[in-house]
């Protein structure tokens, strides 16, 4: 039997790196993983609060401060990186020259276009070198075509939005068949659990906050619409996308609206999502007039999609459903891992 | 001092009912109401669970069964009905040949078109005395003008849904300022708290189903869809109307799509909305880019309406906020009530 | 008409803070208090994340840093603190010396033994300063009868801690009857929701940590375990409290756990407490076998009291719910207020 | 490698059996389970409402009406009852006679004792079958040892209930030790997701009801206490337990108050808690004064202990969790199979 690939998690210690370390200390072909943070300090995961869905793991297991060397000794081949942002940015060069693979959690190298990445306001010691990497990152969505031909040789996978996968998985198919009315635009209302905020207490995450209520932010300006933009060959205008807080610790539903330019009928529908998807493990089509919720795909690794279209049969509505810590984040990770090694996309996520 | 009104409720167990007897309760110029039930037994209502923010009563109060001779006896000049939209239609003709004024808070009389009123699937006893009623009754929205005009003296008042209230409001400014491209579609994506869903126990409705879950409902065939077209004039293709049912116990917040038919500015949207309501007690306008949140209108009457208008000028995002027991029923019901009589808007909902 | 009375609110941004705001902006005899916060910046309480059950103001009120110019220029007569016990400790020599009468919400002054007081950690710029407002400090538990003589012509009032109000007011009456068998040892497992645990953004009150949990915390060592022995008169080995937090935003039920000393039936129990809290205007007893939920009591100034007696006709349970932010905070502080102003109990509360 | 075992789950629309179809579908050791209920007619388990950790079934799997001929053709060894405790205590005989083994969930056949059985008013066609039923069935609390020894040759184990375990492995080790003071009385006040009050929709589980709200039920009369009494040997005076309604889907925290009979130190505690369960795999300790919390174990098969001592030495607070529909109830039931067959306790459980 082939031996074990040794990997490591950077930023153990936030939701998606937590449930990443669980997938990953269950995963039959890969050691326990090491688990790093970057701050100075050890701590052990046994005692970081732990997610609902994910056991307190029995004995210890050290998240320790994270040092090159350690990768080195330890042999590690796959990093992953679920750090914000700007130290994903910073490390992922120095990673990528020590002949690292590398999955990035992070929104740092999903964009290719200048305009969408300026929200995030990189800033490169080598911009010869970030303009290299930015150009061999590929995008890890493994449903969608282009991606999934390039990941298995890929040294940088850049892991997608969880609203992200969400709304590219409900309006790939539509518009790969050219069958949306962009001119008239397309919406997605999505709503998010807590855990999509991050683990950073802040005055937005607390219970009190939260809970009985419900509210829309970044409204015309969340972080994720550059990547919905590209992956779909979308304009700005033609896409709307407002984020929404849901009393509930993980999950997230998209409602998105398209007009048809053709009347249409349910089985054209449904046919067009079947036909897109085949063989793809970890989305689900529900027959119409079933729609799925959120319970359905919380704590699996499913992408799930029903639709719902008006007597009209021009207005169609698609309602796309995944655990944003699983599908959207650590789940995908994993997913993406298994098709950089040659595995069944299925290993260590059923 | 003027003698008090004595009003009746019938419908007093389920949620709406109990927050309206709860209301009439401290109203200033009321007597305690009657309350009553369609069943034989009475029960106390000090008994009946009651919903968050309405403290059990101190000492009981019957529900009783309804009669006729109870509401003559006891000199009942208003009765409200809290009941299904069956029950309404098979009582307010009676109630009206017997000379009481009421407030309708189901979707019995609201609709004045015979296709909105087909999904109800009214069976009146009299076709003739059914179309005189509804040519009669007053949608009882007292922000739009016309209905502000005939509640004073109107026999029968139909309340609003909670739904359309949160919508109507929202869009009422906008449409009658002629801005919006109605060409394009106007969608509403509204979120609903579960006591919307009423109090029998449904698989639906039970704690488990509900909690940590989140699900899209009655795509393209709500009931409340019908009194949208009718109050704000659109042709069905024009509206799109997606409700869903949120983890909370109460609230509603609507975001409203709307393509705008030239460029205008957030001032421009500001004073629509600021000139539309202006001396209106029960609309707050939530100055840019702030935004309204369930919080902070659940236990109020407010509607709370705030706005995000994107770089292109053209298209905008209404949120609108309300409490689907107050503003979305009772507390809509006391306000018509006071405009009926004379009184101030505002009596007996601070 | 008599003038109203002029208050001010020190620590207007926090939960028990916000809520005494808004209580006495309604009251009928005072008028609106001024609002001040210990940090130099002031903000406008408009824009503060609200709570459950208070609607956002509809204009601006400003929160201003502190000062005591300010108190003396607007006239104040009482000054609330909410503000923590270290600050009370520090402000209330001051305020005495300056001739406020003062209701603190804080541990501050509650406790009269030095044992008790040792967990707080106080430290006094003058100690012999600090023994006599312990001295001439009442406590504000008015169904207590010292408490309610002294009420009226108090400078100092300490209101009590939120634990501590439901589990004092459950077990007086028994107690005063001495019909508790002391030896066999008092339980209060009590259960709280978040906002008893502060504004303050934490670990512990990330919504993800408390949704979907449920835990015990500070077995043993919770700092309201003072005031309750000291007011019940009992000595540490003889009861025990154990806090857990609930997951939603407010109440409080303690379960309390009291062995009899003699056969006693249901009667002689309910008797026990009625004859006790007769004329009290905020405590209500639930007759038996009706148990007080959560719900009931939230947003009410009520202390809701209800009992189970095991078959055995010694073993009793008594169930004690109240709101954490009203009976047990602000509303309790407004109580005091009316009393030490010779208003009824019940102004502003209703 | 040997054939798999062939099982089926009556019950399987439940909670319990729900949990136990996902279980048994996804053992290393059985084959699909078949899948029964009472009523007539056949369902597709996929389109039950799913629990929080369950995802829907990826394809269909039918639940059948139930017949013994159906198990017969199918080779079913062992039947698993997630059934009301009536409806276990008609088909054990039966199922029995027919040569199976069985697990049942429910109440039918844990006690012992008639006069614990009383409150469940059982009706059985023959009296002489039923006790000698009652006489053969073995608890199912492999972590006790008479009930370890005798469940590997078990025609009927009796799975506990989901309180009785969390409370019976709280307090087996301190008796067994005999450390307790019995004579003080024991209580353990218990606080249980609503997953454990069943899946019918009532009034109780509404989830307006349970949302926001706590309350406590059967007070001194929980169905539970008898199986708790005669496994831990303790008589009716020495034990109090209260049950409570928290709102959460899943999960039971146990607060478990005991005076011990002599002073001891934390050291003591632990190693009485640790050597008790030594080996023991599906039982935690947690050092102290770390505490376990129902996040901790909810969605695995643990039973988490933890506990604090007093400063005087005597009084104990062990605190107890565990997953009610896991080591409550399906996971336990799955771990007394692994027994029944010498399997390891754990496969199918990690």
């Amino acid at each position: 039997m082939a031996a074990r690939l040794q990997t490591a998690v950077l930023g153990a210690s936030g939701y998606s790196g937590l449930e990443l370390a669980h997938l990953l200390a269950r995963h039959p072909r890969t050691n326990a993983p090491l688990l790093f943070r970057r701050s100075a300090e050890t701590v052990e995961s046994a005692l970081l609060p732990s997610i609902p869905g994910n056991g307190k793991t029995n004995g210890s297991r050290a998240v320790r401060p994270f040092s090159w060397s350690a990768l080195k000794e330890n042999g590690v081949d796959l990093l992953f990186l679920a750090t914000p942002h700007a130290v994903s940015r910073e490390l992922v060069p120095e990673a990528v020259a020590r002949g690292l693979r590398i999955v990035d959690l992070s929104g740092a190298w999903r964009l290719k276009q200048e305009e969408h990445r300026a929200i995030y306001g990189f800033k490169d010691s080598s911009a010869q070198t970030a303009a290299e990497l930015t150009e061999r990152a590929v995008y890890g969505l493994p449903e969608l075509k282009p991606n999934a031909d390039q990941i298995p040789s890929a040294a940088l996978v850049a892991n997608p939005g969880c609203y992200a996968t969400s709304i590219i998985l409900a309006l790939a198919p539509l518009l790969s068949a050219a069958v949306v009315d962009r001119d008239r635009g397309i919406i997605s209302d999505s709503k998010s659990g807590v855990s999509g905020a991050g683990k950073e207490p802040t005055a937005r995450t607390h219970f009190v906050s939260v809970a009985d209520n419900f509210s829309a932010y970044s409204v015309f300006g969340h972080r994720h619409t550059g990547e919905i933009l590209e992956q779909l060959e979308l304009t700005s205008p033609e896409f709307t996308f407002t984020p929404h807080l849901l009393p509930i610790p993980r999950g997230i539903l998209s409602t998105i609206y398209v007009y048809l330019n053709r009347e249409m009928n349910v089985d054209e529908i449904e046919s067009c999502l079947q036909d897109f998807y085949k063989g793809k493990r970890w989305v689900r089509i529900f027959p119409a007039p079933s729609l799925p919720e959120i319970q359905f795909s919380v704590h699996t690794n499913y992408c799930d999609l029903g639709f719902c279209l008006a007597s009209d049969h021009r207005r169609l509505i698609i309602v796309s459903c995944l655990d944003n810590l699983l599908k959207g984040a650590a789940g995908q990770a994993v997913q993406n891992m298994n098709l950089m090694y040659g595995w069944d996309e299925a290993e260590g996520l059923e």
